[in-house]
């Protein structure tokens, strides 16, 4: 029994898991980092266009920097929420390589908008098919977790290789 | 000693601590899929109303759509956060099942807002209820987790035997 | 070998790693729940304006009200990403501390924002500084991390007594 132990091992535990954590969340954390710099980003420039043209408030590059912005934001915390648990759930190096491709989509998304509206809905769709793409590891993992848990058998090795062949074709326009 | 061992000792930790992450989240994450879904069939309803209404952009319709679908949005974080919170601190399965009303209630919100405004307010109280729920369930998980750590007490498993049978009280309407 | 005792070390792992996350986590959960009611109170400010002037529904202090909460609103998602990480990737109490502070300094600005608009850049700038300092822990937990995977050197504890000082720094106006 190690049960004696208790107090060294619960330290040793606390220590490997922390370790452990940590080494199955950088990437993720990385992302996520990026994605906070972009938004920062984002909202400089909403506020420098406010700022600039105090005289005519509502003028009409203000309204579609303003509005790309919002449309950004909305749909920032579906995109953190499908990344950390589609990292979390399956693997984070395919996940996080989708979160950026996500962040990069994004950033022509915003650019974009500023010229016209047509121009920014590829950029809109490609953004739903990197969600999709996360969501899709979400309910792998899920259901390798619970075949696991009451079938015995484990792919997540094969499933994470297939995982990682699979995220490269994100990058198809 | 167990600490010899490190490396076969770390490889076993980390196995073990990854199902029993998962089997303690499994279930949010699975709600927080199910409400990323109806997040992108928000955004495709106001999208489609706006596509569709290119003649008359700012018509009654699509400002009541693109109203409900900011409300949602903006208590969407907040929902997730107490989501979360709630399930790791005390246990998941009360949560995710007010996670769940809390979606059916957010679906009856924005049908009911494309009516009139009056309908949408019982919908928008609901939601107050299982936000309230779910910090309760937070509050509880932290003071329980401090008395274990400074008391040696804990109540945990009659804390979620309470919880699961008062989960059921949400279901009033 | 302890992989024989497979059954017993893993409930023990389990409920060890519990407490230890529970440890790490408890107060940037007291922190998201404070940040949750004050969400919960700018929602209700701006319900109470809008409900109470039905006559007149586009004045200039619903408007007023409702651009602050919609600005607190869009950072929100931000503010939860970079506290959680920052938290979880260095250390918990210096997190939360700016995370509290983040929290005030949000008070103070959707207060000043029913003035006058000049009177709320201050606490725009503000927030900004704390959001860096929040991404700057996230960094250096990872650097740290990575130097423990690669390097072998452990700088942790002395970071963490760092980042605890200069969380005091936030205080400066």
């Amino acid at each position: 029994m190690i049960r004696q132990q208790s107090e060294t091992d619960r330290q040793f535990i606390l220590e490997n898991m922390f370790v452990a954590v940590m080494d199955n969340i950088f990437l993720l954390v990385l992302v996520t980092l990026l994605s906070v710099v972009q938004n920062v980003f984002f909202a400089l420039k909403v506020e420098k266009e406010c700022t600039g043209q105090h005289s005519k408030p509502h003028s009409a590059a203000f309204e579609r920097l303003s509005c790309a912005n919002r449309n950004c934001m909305d749909t920032y915390p579906t995109f953190l929420a499908v990344l950390w648990c589609a990292g979390i759930c399956l693997s984070q190096a395919p996940a996080a390589f989708a979160g950026i491709i996500y962040l990069v989509v994004r950033q022509k998304y915003f650019v974009g908008y500023l010229g016209q509206t047509c121009q920014s809905t590829p950029g809109f769709l490609f953004g739903k098919r990197i969600l999709f793409f996360l969501s899709l590891m979400c309910v792998v993992g899920i259901i390798n977790h619970l075949m696991l848990s009451y079938g015995g058998s484990d792919y997540k090795e094969s499933i994470q290789t297939i995982t990682k062949a699979a995220s490269t074709l994100l990058l198809l326009p």
